[in-house]
């Protein structure tokens, strides 16, 4: 039986991802967004959606500019502060063991210590409430060598947190279930049956 | 080190999403969908993005609804044929063991062997390139009454499906590692270290 949880964002998967930007001082900032995903292949696209709020919000308006960096899971302590304390009273990424450099394709830092960063330009602001959403148009994809094996990305090298709105917690990959795009027809040996698990 | 691997959708994690609609004849369709997230809390909002030549494409520009149906991991076949085949050619549910009963709040099918169902209503349409982006607002989310403690969500019995665009891979939720929100303060025994992880 199914029940009733209100109209809330209670969507799983999301991610954890840090938000790199920079403000009209230069001083680089990193925010955590669990509110995000990919929304178009063709030009590459990503959203993330920030409160006007936080300082971030203010720094990607300005520079119209931002990267997604992606923590592997012994950083989750990282994460957490930095989706907690704010850029607007704090040089939080002084704070933590973290690193940034200056990104050469787009106006905001790069986290020398994430194994996967994706380096966006502005290109659509949505508000949607108490949410700005912005679509990054991505210009290119980083990723550590060591989770690159021919051409493939290695999800397990990655790490990275799975955040359950659900209940606030923080979960690591699991093992890998199968490739995609092989079930071409129907899956067999399944019975349809109503109000129950079919296999 | 980090190397280039281009401009490409190759953020981690993704959704396996089933993103359920109608057709004018009434005909229920699901298609599987990766490229989605939450975007606002308030009003709660979130986003899948869908190619315009998917027949669920235009099931939404007409009925201006749809449901995001999390499918567990033992679903992964079913997901895996719903990504592939069109509901254009071919009733999709009918040749799974899923069954579909309409929602009661939107105008779209929820899937009964999902644990967790989320009921949308259209709210903005942003053209991105090859994708349309719907953002839907969240009017109601249910979930398999097994998968609820004291209103949390237990992620684990959910058990939804990660899927990695780096290797067009379907990997499972792993373990927990914490609860959110703790780390109010900078997380201490790091050494930051320029090139080198510090944990």
């Amino acid at each position: 039986m199914k029940q009733s949880i209100g109209a809330k964002t209670l969507a799983v998967p999301t991610p954890v991802w840090l938000i790199g930007t920079y403000d009209d001082k230069e001083k680089p900032n990193l925010m955590t967004a669990a509110w995000g995903g990919i929304c178009c292949s063709r030009p590459p696209c990503l959203q993330v959606s920030l409160r006007a709020a936080t300082y971030s919000h203010g720094n990607i308006m300005k520079r119209r500019a931002f990267t997604v960096n992606i923590p592997g899971d012994d950083y989750w302590r990282e994460a957490d502060y930095l989706g907690i304390a704010s850029g607007r009273d704090t040089d939080k990424i002084s704070n933590t063991c973290l690193t940034v450099t200056k990104s050469e394709l787009v106006d905001a830092p790069i986290v020398e210590q994430c194994g996967l960063v994706i380096e966006c330009k502005l290109k659509e602001t949505v508000e949607l409430g108490l949410h700005t959403m912005y679509v990054g148009e991505i210009m290119d994809v980083k990723a550590n060598e060591s989770a690159l094996k021919d051409g493939k990305l290695d999800i397990k090298k990655i790490k990275p947190i799975i955040f359950n709105p659900g209940d606030s917690g923080y979960f690591s990959v699991g093992e890998k279930i199968s490739d995609a795009f092989k079930q071409k027809t129907p899956p067999k040996n399944r019975v349809k049956q109503h109000h129950n698990r079919c296999c």
